[in-house]
């Protein structure tokens, strides 16, 4: 299978590439950085099929609408639960294909409610957009978010999977491309702590007001329309 | 083997570290980044053997000289050619082991004099500093640059590794983590060219004074001092 991590400076964004046979999809591209995905996916002759995302971004454009304009076969991929718009609407527990590889949405709610993770057919790897991050999580104070849910849902969908997993977030802030299941389980700031902490911890964090809330929720819900 | 990526926003920077049986070396560290290193190899239980640059940077200040004072044991490597001082001065040829596993160094001058590429033993991966990077490479035009050198080096020793090796690079402006050998002899924009193109392109690049180059050369030339 090919792999690519590829990296926005400006939000902080981790945007992959998986590919099989020719095949592939891209989870959370950024619509400043299309050009260059495009570009990758070519020169490594892959014709993307699908373009997921994690959840309902605040804190940037998703890239799926204009790479539609640009690949018009490939299709954009979000959650039911997001109420965001695209192609394919997916749902906890289904499978998305590319070549003879998948990867299965697991719903994990609590940063939004429409969140999933993404999880490799193997299991040597989770796309967890910003329900679990390096050592922290996304925060649960706008958009639906739900402390309490974000616990469970990590505790049952991701702290589940071998330690060995890599992790693969959507944003790190700090530079640091992967984690493990393993290691997150151990050393995360923020779920290693028992429920009730996490939900202090997470109320109190006295974090800014998203700059960037006011144009990507309204972009990000019609992500997977080609021409609005 | 153990392996991770680490970037560097502010440089665009990344460094490496690669272990094996509870011990590791790390690829060209930014100074101001040594605690998270520290902490990435700490809590992956690693002890770091090697502190290794790829060259004398301009654009940023090794974190080699600041990770020997946090932890002594370690050993700064940068090659002779270099002319900068360190624990170990290597040569062509020279072998850093870390557990079963060990980088070979290839010297590939022509950014600087004192440029090497380490290779993992079985080939996977190479480091290439500035040498090669993703579709590019580094400027020529300052630090005893040469390009006709540099287009040698690289041909000689890089562009003859298997088409399937990774390519680590030093920097990416763009966020793209790794490219292949293959790949970069197909589409690297400069590299792809003939000797004298390539000599005339990194002639006329007209690319302005670097902004570090005065406080981060002096310092990378005795970045293996640990008490200067
Ligand atoms: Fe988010
Ligand atoms: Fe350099």
């Amino acid at each position: 299978m090919l792999f690519r991590q590829l990296f926005d400076r400006e939000s902080c964004t981790y945007t992959y590439l998986l590919a099989d046979g020719g095949e592939g999809i891209l989870i959370d591209p950024v619509k400043e950085l299309v050009e260059r995905d495009v570009e990758v996916a070519q020169q490594l002759n892959v014709k993307l099929k699908y373009l997921l995302n994690t959840h309902c971004h605040a804190d940037h454009v998703t890239g799926t609408g204009d790479l539609k304009k640009v690949l018009p076969d490939a299709k954009s991929v979000i959650s039911k639960a997001s109420g965001a718009k695209a192609d394919v609407l997916v749902n906890d527990g289904d499978a998305i294909a590319f070549g003879s590889r998948h990867v299965t949405v697991h719903a994990t709610p609590g940063h939004t409610d429409g969140c999933v993770t993404f999880v490799l057919d193997d299991k040597s790897m989770c796309f967890t957009g910003d329900a679990v991050l390096v050592r922290g999580c996304g925060r649960t104070d706008f958009q639906q978010g739900d402390a309490g849910k974000l616990f469970d849902s990590v505790h049952e969908k991701v702290f589940s999977l071998p330690d060995e997993t890599f992790v693969y977030p959507a944003h790190d802030y700090k530079g640091r491309t992967r984690s493990t299941v393993g290691e997150e389980k151990k050393y995360n700031l923020r779920l290693t702590k028992s429920r009730d902490e996490f939900i202090d911890i997470m109320a109190n964090l006295g974090l800014p007001y998203p700059k960037m809330i006011d144009v990507a929720v309204p972009a990000n819900l019609v992500c997977g329309i080609q021409d609005e």
